[in-house]
């Protein structure tokens, strides 16, 4: 009889661009979304969390950026649901909630959420498929104050985070502004707003990369179209030279304050109602967060700034952080955007018909704590246990016994639980744990009613550097009265903490 | 020229067995994650989080109970990653981290992971496709100190969540004391493990059922077979009586204290070797724990457990809530179990082809969640924004200001961003926010420098009992300098929790 074939084993891997996360990675990145939680909780937001799963009907067949149906997403048919697909974002989840659940919910609606999207794109260095978002969004108020209200938040929450005030720089624009420009530049016919669509969205993309491509780049952009490094070519806009004048003109708008960048803008758009409008809604943005006192060190008005996305119908943000960190060439260069959003009126009209004003900003959770990994700002190691060692396998009660006194004191604490044999394992476990202490008691020991306790890190210390006199002179392992054990641990550890802090 | 069809609004609705989770629902399961974590990592386990989708490969094509290939996971087909899954629990993905990092992580590796888990199943009422679990394992150890250490460490965490001492009970079994049992009833032979699996598979279902069925029941199970009250069959195992008498006494051993209830399961597995080492181990356990001072009114052996899951292979345990509530009929019954787990060797090894002890538990969080709201300790509510009201639109930079002031407090507040207009939609509007306080500014206020400051939590009390005279001679509004607007927020607040204090 012909031998079974046996099975070949199943790869341990996880599916194409998607990754695990250990230990403080997991801690640190927890620890930052708590602190931003309890900034948006102090403005007013509630929690919502909704299903990773959404209908592909209710998400809407696309990602904002991508025009095929379906792509981008991760789709797959059920029987009883139809076509389901994993969240590619916060916003559109929300927009379903607040259609499904507008009669329960107040309004204005303001909610956070937390938690991972999904994209199923190419991934690359530092980009995976499931990856964290940080959302807030106000939903039913036309209110520019909402969106001020955003702007001064999200101000408050990087500096909650870490970010110190000079670090970063929330930029805000008016799409209506762009409009206005748009309309003045001749490719917007405010009676046929269709006209001209495909140029527009050529200007906007590269206004959007104007940090990347120079004036120049630009200007070919809006132009004739730009060939790049490798040779491929990129359509224009076809704006003639005075037309493209007119977006440059824009850009370049900034001024010394708020109030005269408002005053260009003012000029730039003579004529155009929606252009008048936008320039109103930034002068008041301005005027709220002035009496906020969120000047222009933290928060200021920026023609720049435009954001990709199609859906935006008036203010929008970002921030931006302005320190410096080295690329992977060595090259230095500021860190770039963690958090943009803006205001997004059709969203909810699609489930509804009703019209439904809304604004909302999304922290790029992963970028930010990348940042603050580069301020030193992050706790990149978790503090390691005390480890309980094992003399003598029968005595492990005696081992547990210590344990859990040291575990009641809230200190964090474990007995070594692998092949007690070789004690020299027993020690690199604990190094590989970043164990502070390890606690030894041989038989010995144990008749005399003592345990001894070893300072790891003052022996790691020692053994860098053996001639530094000031460690030597301090023991790196004392042997204490069985029942000090927790009390002689608790100093060795504010020993330990306290020569960190110096 | 036919004019085009217009396309159906979607519908804003979750698939079939998915639900959004709002406010205080977040908040309050988040709260007792953080609280469950803290105790996981003081007992040195560290934090892991794996993606959502695994490979179906690598998640095993089944769930424990389920026999079809894929039935219960929501599983697609990716051009790059082959066949891919959403993770039904978080035990799989653990096997898979461990065969694949297995020579960066200490050894033995213990890991703790919280988050969704999704399950293509039949949903009903109470009974999601997306729930929580809350898991920590100990990877890497033969030692049953690693069980017992998992026990302990359950009774505290569900201390710590708020589950008073008395209300719960830890209960140990040993599978292998089981397979004993079954050896000595003739049911397993030791020279041929896979005679009478299926035999042993009713068995080990009939054990699990006796809460429920009765010994009745059970017995039934174990001979001939059942008719339920519908009059559906359930076959029995066909053991004989003399063979039932044996796997009932087991589940009849249980004695008075732990180490009587070893003494009745060594009797009853004489000849066994198998059955020795089981009682063997949950002997140290016993004694492991009883030197951490968990007595049998927080741990104890009980041979009626036996987990379901047929992958385990050494000791089981579960943690059950034992104060009454009233089910969907009135009926006082216990609440039950809200997490089992046991020790599981064969799951790293299908990837690597060595076998790897391991050890864990799985917390039901939203089980846990709904017992802790039946105690009446878990905040239902979030604690609502002071709402700045709107009287002048003009002003609202006014109204901005004394909120950015409270926020900078750490008062949680908020203006109206509503429509202003009719003041009464206002104060409805912070009577659906839980709003504790009401500001209120009109013209006249403004040029007098003043505040309205309205006790919304006093004028409600007022309002349900206008005779109650204690609250008529406290006035709910209370007319305050415009700046001492935070310190007279500060002081109401404190009156009220004060007052819901007593």
């Amino acid at each position: 009889m012909a031998k079974q074939k046996k099975q070949p084993r199943p790869k341990a891997i996880t599916p194409k661009g998607f990754r695990d996360y250990f230990g403080a990675e997991v801690t640190a990145r927890k620890q930052m979304l708590d602190q931003i939680a309890e900034v948006y909780h102090r403005y007013g937001f509630d929690a919502l969390e909704t299903a990773a799963v959404e209908t592909v009907e209710a998400l809407g067949k696309f990602l904002p950026d991508v025009e095929r149906p379906n792509a981008g997403v991760f789709a797959w048919e059920e029987e009883d649901s139809g076509w389901v697909a994993l969240r590619y974002d916060m916003t559109a989840p929300l927009a379903r909630v607040f259609a499904q659940h507008r009669n329960d919910l107040p309004t204005p609606y303001r909610r956070y959420a937390m938690g991972p999207v999904w994209r199923n794109e190419k991934p690359g260095p530092g980009r995976f498929r499931q990856f964290y978002q940080c959302d807030a969004d106000t939903v039913g108020t036309a209110s520019v104050a909402a969106d001020a209200e955003i702007c001064a938040m999200l101000s408050d929450t990087l500096e909650q985070v870490g970010i110190e005030r000079g670090d970063y720089i929330v930029r805000v624009n008016n799409r209506k502004v762009l409009n206005g420009v748009m309309e003045v530049a001749g490719v917007l016919d405010p009676s046929d707003p269709e006209k001209f669509e495909a140029e527009r969205g050529i200007v906007l993309r590269a206004i959007d990369k104007l940090d990347r491509l120079g004036e120049t780049g630009v200007r070919a952009l809006l132009g004739a179209g730009r060939k790049d490094a490798s040779g491929d070519f990129t359509d224009g806009a076809g704006l003639t030279e005075a037309q493209a004048d007119v977006v440059m003109g824009f850009m370049a708008a900034k001024r010394e304050t708020g109030a005269l960048t408002v005053a260009r803008l003012r000029e730039l758009v003579a004529g155009s109602a929606v252009g008048a409008e936008g320039v109103d809604e930034l002068e008041t943005i301005a005027e709220l967060l002035a009496a906020q006192g969120y000047a222009s060190d933290r928060i200021e008005i920026d023609p720049a700034v435009v954001r990709g996305l199609g859906y935006y119908t008036g203010p929008v943000y970002e921030a931006e952080l302005t320190f410096e960190v080295l690329d992977e060439k060595g090259n230095k260069r500021q860190f770039g955007s963690v958090a943009g959003g803006g205001r997004y009126d059709d969203l909810v009209k699609r489930f509804t018909g009703q019209e439904v004003p809304a604004t909302g900003v999304s922290i790029g959770v992963d970028r930010l704590l990348a940042a603050l990994t580069a301020k030193g700002r992050v706790d990149t190691r978790t503090a390691g246990p005390v480890v309980v060692t094992v003399m003598d396998k029968a005595r492990m009660a005696d081992y547990q016994t210590m344990v859990a006194e040291l575990r009641q004191a809230g200190i964090r604490a474990e007995v070594y639980l692998g092949n007690p044999k070789n004690f020299g394992n027993q020690l690199k476990y604990a190094d590989n744990r970043h164990s502070p202490i390890a606690i030894i008691q041989g038989g010995d020991e144990a008749v005399a009613g003592v345990v001894q306790i070893k300072d790891l890190i003052l022996g790691a210390k020692i053994a860098e550097n053996a001639t530094l006199e000031e460690w030597k002179s301090r023991p790196s392992q004392i042997e204490v009265p069985r029942d000090e054990l927790v009390a002689q641990v608790q100093a060795m550890l504010k020993g330990q903490s306290d020569d960190s802090e110096t």
